[in-house]
């Protein structure tokens, strides 16, 4: 009898502390470290944003058992941003807090799926995602995203996908690995395609808030009636705010489904913890500009990565977008896994390699370009001209 | 098609909320309320634990991702709490930090079972941990514990349940609802029944830092050669710093479990919060004398209850220990939901009733004594004595 859950016993380990694994093994002789792999902000939190946190930690007030849903305060600041941000009017009730994305993720999915039925992915996908629903034994069916099409997954694809028993399509917008930003009214066929199938649309927008400028509602579908019936939207607090230590996320939601999600997170951490929930309902409306001006950064940095890449031959930018650029190696036939390990190693350039994000991403590698400033990118052209693999 | 997780949709909203819904339409007529249900010790965390909790927030090493398992400093710490309590050698590879105990829970069930498979508990049960199991389609069979055996789970029937495929019995000791401490050879000759039948041992331990004085090791199966293969260990910090709002909790395990379980983290949440984590670290051994003066205070609040219990007629204290008494309420054909609900709404007591906890377990009330000190613990003889089920 085997001891382990199957599942569970053969899924691969983390891949994130694999590849800080082969950083730690880079020995200098190139400079600094570029570290490009966990999508994480190179700069520190607002220093009010860090007084916030002290204090709601330090104060009694927290201490005990809070709301499963989340603290009120937080559900009405978010639900506030969310219904400005995309023109809805969305209540606090709508919202249920969790302790980052990915566990908004994976209580929605039980609340919606078990094991036996079926949720679609694209490919590539986001890592955790695609294991969340591997060791829950749900079935995973993958829409394809096309390079030449800048990995905007296939609608023609996504509406033979959809037969009845699917319980769930599940996107990330902007893209992790690729960037990519699905346009509105992709969005909204998409929607439409799901609804009709009574299949949930469960979008991931972690990385929302690095929009470039003026870019306005990333889709209206929050906006329609009935949204309720068809559509989870999911959240991190993470990466805007600089945070992911103190591990919030958000779901936004109709009432029944975050009735049923109430139910999921009572059974995995009662609440979220609750200090820093009282400090981000501080923080999202009054670190607004902060957040604008880290928006204009992050196009410089993209921008500067245009340039880089520009110059370099056999390195090729397939796509890039809010957070990340997904980039072509020189090496056809050699997986990315084991190129990304050489690079960290010889040239001290940390990436995650495409194979972790779905078949037939081995020509990829993912950088998460947002983590570093405009200098340390720039720095890439001579890493990357001057790296060769070894015996090659 | 149904939209929600059958699994889910059937099972009953999450019983603390329901049962605080009572307590707010109390109206005051008998007294302050009275409030013996979730169980957080009515003291205030020590003010060296909030000033380091707020210290830590504040500082931006704990802004960031952090390692899956656990900050090193608090494996570490607690790996040498754990060593010196059982008298084993425990080494911080062997604990996992999670988002308090239930995550604990979860995390530990969805390493070593899937849906289909079959986990043991007891009769009664902490409402969680079968909630869980049931949303997870683990199938669940119970082991009964009887009243006149103070609780305690019957070993043969242990015994005959453990057929091949069972995956893990899981206990609770001092046990959630009934207080009931396990003998150390108690829990040594179930942990012999189950390593025969290659059945994980999981013990929660969540309110082991209550027991009396002087009580020496809860157990000795630490110190066992071998455990690794047969035990799995939870603990939760929230009741004994009293910081439950900060959502920390802890594994002890072979590395062979931890690794697995660092997969499920991963998904379930990437990794606990962080400045929480490194808090706990220097309280674990800086607050050793509050928690012992605390364990003292618990005793005697313990014994008021005993006091009170003596000089009712009607209501019996079946069973105390660390932090509950399960007490047989006066109306042996009324469920203990209704007793509970009107024993909140007109005499200001609130408390869990037995139905909550499992199968025929309609006579008894959860009464979380530790929460109230030993005036308000005094204040219940008249309480109830003067209770009356309407129109009884
Ligand atoms: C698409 C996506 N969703 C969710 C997450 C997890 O974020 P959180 O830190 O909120 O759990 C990430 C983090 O990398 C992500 O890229
Ligand atoms: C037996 C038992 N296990 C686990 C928990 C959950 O504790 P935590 O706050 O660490 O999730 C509780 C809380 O009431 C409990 O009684």
């Amino acid at each position: 009898m085997p001891r382990f859950n199957p599942l569970i016993a053969r899924l691969s380990p983390p891949p994130v502390p694999s590849v800080l694994a082969w950083a730690k093994a880079y020995d200098g002789a190139r400079g600094p470290l570029i570290d490009l792999s966990q999508a994480v902000p190179g700069y520190p939190p607002h220093p009010e944003m860090l007084k916030w946190l002290g204090e709601a930690a330090a104060s009694p007030a927290y201490a005990g058992y809070g709301a499963i849903e989340g603290e009120q305060v937080l559900r009405a600041a978010y639900a506030t941003h969310v219904s400005s941000l995309y023109n809805a009017s969305i209540n606090a009730r709508n919202i249920h807090i969790t302790s980052g994305c990915n566990q908004a993720f994976i209580s929605t999915v039980i609340a919606i799926a078990g094991a036996g039925d079926t949720v679609l992915m694209t490919n590539p996908f986001y890592f955790n995602q695609e294991t969340t629903l591997a060791m829950l034994g749900i079935g995973v069916e993958l829409v394809p995203c096309d390079a030449s099409d800048g990995f905007l997954p296939d609608i023609d694809a996504i509406a033979s996908s959809l037969k009845p028993g699917v319980r769930a399509l599940a996107l990330v917008t902007p893209n992790n690995p690729t960037g990519s930003v699905y346009p509105p009214a992709l969005l909204r066929r998409i929607y439409d395609l799901c609804r009709a199938n009574k299949t949930w649309l469960i979008l991931d927008e972690t990385y929302r808030d690095f929009l470039g400028e003026g870019s306005g509602a990333p889709h209206d579908l929050l906006a329609l009636e009935g949204w309720q019936d068809g559509l989870i939207c999911l959240y991190s607090f993470s990466k805007s705010f600089c945070i992911p230590g103190h591990r919030l996320g958000a779901i936004t939601a109709g009432l029944a489904v975050v009735r049923q999600v109430a139910k999921v997170m009572d059974n995995l951490q009662i609440c979220a913890p609750r200090s820093a929930q009282a400090a981000v309902a501080r923080a999202l409306p009054a670190l607004d500009d902060w957040r604008a001006s880290n928006r204009a950064e992050i196009g410089r940095r993209a921008e500067a990565l245009r340039q880089v890449m520009s110059k370099l031959t056999g390195w090729k930018l397939q796509a890039i977008g809010a957070y990340f650029a997904y980039i072509r190696h020189p090496y056809p036939d050699i997986s990315s896994e084991f190129v990304a390990e050489k690079l960290a190693k010889i040239a001290g350039v940390v990436c995650l390699p495409g194979d972790y994000f779905g078949e037939g991403q081995e020509g990829y590698l993912r950088f998460a370009f947002a983590n570093a400033d405009v200098p340390t990118i720039l720095k890439l052209e001579e890493r990357l001209s001057t790296f060769h693999l070894p015996g090659i």
